[in-house]
């Protein structure tokens, strides 16, 4: 399948490369926005003289020590076919510790995977002080493995940790030392298009201490598992229960950070869509219904216009959704495509009913690292279900946006997008 | 002071004997609507024929096992005059495992103090999947210890567990427990009035696995802290920023339940109420900005009417607030006193504002179990300082409830809300 639209997509690569490499040096930028001068002026990590100073800001990938599993503590991999998502570790782990009373930000570890020790007034078993990221590895045609877009993640990962009162850092000596971690257990990365290894990336806070305030001290470790396929090796649309009763996040919320209490709480609103027969939640707001995640994805409606022209469209950053990677990818590779137009306005519940039953709904799909996209085939919503052809057209737009995503992912194109590890 | 007033409260406690009596069948019922009836027809612990087939159902008091410190272990208790809530804790601590495939609850175990471990993907730290109780022992001035209304707190933590997705207990057998650890800690229960042990029962999701989903495993455990008073031992009126872009819970969440997503989140508007000058969050919400909480607390405000009578007013139970187990027993007591209506409605910053501008607005104070009561002195709202004269009364409502409180807590009236642990 690759192949034959690779001349394709290389002609499309070559428009878009331009406005790629702006996006990337956008993305840098907002890093180097959160960090004070000094730290930029020198980025040569063969210069001591920030180690004892710059704890509280950032701690260093140059700092990184490796402590490798003995031959017999590495474990068997296990054949991707079987793989359920998040089961299976690798055999190593990072760990950051950030000790506001030494200094800030501790040196970074690899060491073998291990339980944590947590002090049972930890913060974040109490009161949900934690945060997390997930992002993907993969092992290209050519055998190199990449990690994709990084720093989106970690810029992500600071503003999640800014409205959770916990430490800030460098996200590119993070990223630094996952491409590390990632060396060291790379042989865990499976082989095989579709599969891939899921990296964690979390950030916790331990302060031993009861009462809501901000820890003092808090532990940065990733975990990493590989997977096959997110939706148990099945990529078949999913159905969706859309009740206005259960709301995911609101404005003043925290609804479009990465923290723990966005998922915690849905976990009950899940299991009552299993109850009656859904696969996934959509999550919708306010009194017109707007539609806002499915499970823990973005949404994308693909649909027709009054006018014959089709349209994509997806809900905008308002702080009620979360700013997702795979979104932001699809919306990048959208406007490259320049062949319809990218909305990022409300949908609402309304609107979706009447382009349905016009005939005007083509398409409905989630989108996020673990699953990149997700067709839905119907939803249950005031007692009535609402069909959707997403599957049923020829080269549908999901099956292409999947179809580009892991050109770039598994390195059938080059691209900024895609980072090689070695 | 009590003393004097002892005759007093006798004649009333008998007046509401009845009540009370009502009120904590009513409670028992509750617990036990919850419990399949084959648990409920026979309570007698030496009966073993349940072993087996009710783990799934509930852990046993009577499975209890207790591991005591080393003399060498025991460490020195504080001066309770120096103690900061949440930074000491005792020796012991009670912990109770729960595993699906292993038939559910495991038995309880009593062990010295220590750090738990716990597997890096544990739902707990990513997911938020969390929940706790917060309840207090005192020493009373007979010697004898009692902690206040522990079967309340079992039934919240029953229900916040069947919101998250965790497995629900018998909240008689979890008290019959933390009696037991009472026990054995009962050094650490602080002498002299105002200081207390505080208990902190915590229910956390334990599965190592990744993904947004019920946990299987799980872990009950409970660590204790003896506390002087909550506010740095101050008994200062507190102010209070009230800013309605911030808001802490919203219908068809789970605002209602005692879960670690409700606190997270409030870390970052508390710092920003402190830069702003300010001790506390008034929580508004809706576009007529009625008052929910404050801090972790819930809300009472007590004024004059048109008619110059006196009321006691707090928010009702309507998903948005905690059913805090100080504020129904103020409710409570105010029923029972019969000399001013309590109404259960909302509460507006504009009908607050009306009635402090007319000098109607008599006291305003947080209730919980950490402070009992906390006066408010003032509300930052809207860029306006709206002082409240809560402490310049003489007798004040917030002054005599806390009375009244802290004389059933430490035993100078016997009552039934008041269980003597040995």
């Amino acid at each position: 399948m690759f192949n034959s639209t690779k001349q394709c997509y290389c002609k499309l690569l070559f428009q878009f490369q331009h406005k790629l490499k702006q996006t990337s040096r956008a993305c840098s930028l907002r890093v180097k926005e959160a960090l004070p001068e000094s730290l930029l002026e020198d980025r040569k990590y063969d210069n001591d003289e920030y180690e004892e100073t710059d704890s509280e800001i950032t701690f260093r990938f140059k700092d990184l020590t490796t402590n490798l599993c003995s031959p017999d503590q590495l474990r068997t991999k296990p054949d991707t076919a079987d793989l359920k998502f998040g089961h299976v570790f690798t055999d190593h782990m990072l760990k950051i510790f950030y000790h506001r009373k030494l200094g800030g930000w501790q040196k970074p570890v690899i060491i073998p995977f291990e339980n944590l020790s947590l002090h049972p007034a930890a913060k974040v078993l109490h009161y949900a002080v934690e945060l997390f990221e997930g992002m993907k590895a993969y092992r290209g045609v050519d055998g190199i493995i990449r990690i994709f877009r990084p720093d989106l993640n970690m810029t992500r990962m600071n503003v999640s940790a800014q409205s959770s009162g916990l430490p800030t850092f460098d996200g590119h000596e993070m990223s630094e030392c996952l491409k590390r971690l990632l060396q060291v257990d790379s042989e865990w990365v499976p082989h095989g298009e579709g599969s891939s290894l899921y990296l964690r990336p979390t950030l916790i806070g331990i302060d031993g201490t009861l009462g809501v305030q901000q820890s003092d001290s808090a532990l940065l470790f990733t975990i990493m598992c590989p997977v096959g396929n997110y939706f148990d090796g099945n990529n078949d649309a999913v159905s969706l229960l859309a009740d206005p009763s259960f709301i995911r996040a609101w404005p003043g919320g925290s609804g479009d950070k990465k923290v723990g209490s966005n998922y915690g709480p849905t976990i009950r609103v899940q299991k009552h869509a299993i109850s009656k027969g859904r696969q996934q939640v959509l999550w919708l707001y306010g009194p017109d219904h707007q539609l806002t995640e499915v499970g823990t994805m973005n949404i994308f409606m693909f649909y027709e216009d009054e006018f014959g022209g089709k349209r994509l469209v997806t809900p905008p950053l308002s702080g009620l959704i979360l700013p997702g990677v795979t979104r932001q990818s699809i919306i990048q590779l959208c406007e490259q495509w320049r062949e319809f137009p990218l909305e990022q306005r409300s949908i609402t519940m309304g609107e979706l009913v009447k382009l349905q039953k016009r005939g005007k709904l083509l398409e409905l799909f989630g989108s996020g690292t673990a699953c990149i996209v997700s067709p839905i085939k119907s939803i249950e919503y005031m007692d009535e279900l609402i069909e959707i052809p997403t599957t049923e057209h020829q080269n549908p737009i999901y099956r292409r946006v999947r179809t580009e995503l892991q050109m770039i992912q598994y390195g059938h194109i080059k691209h900024p997008w895609a980072q090689p590890i070695e």
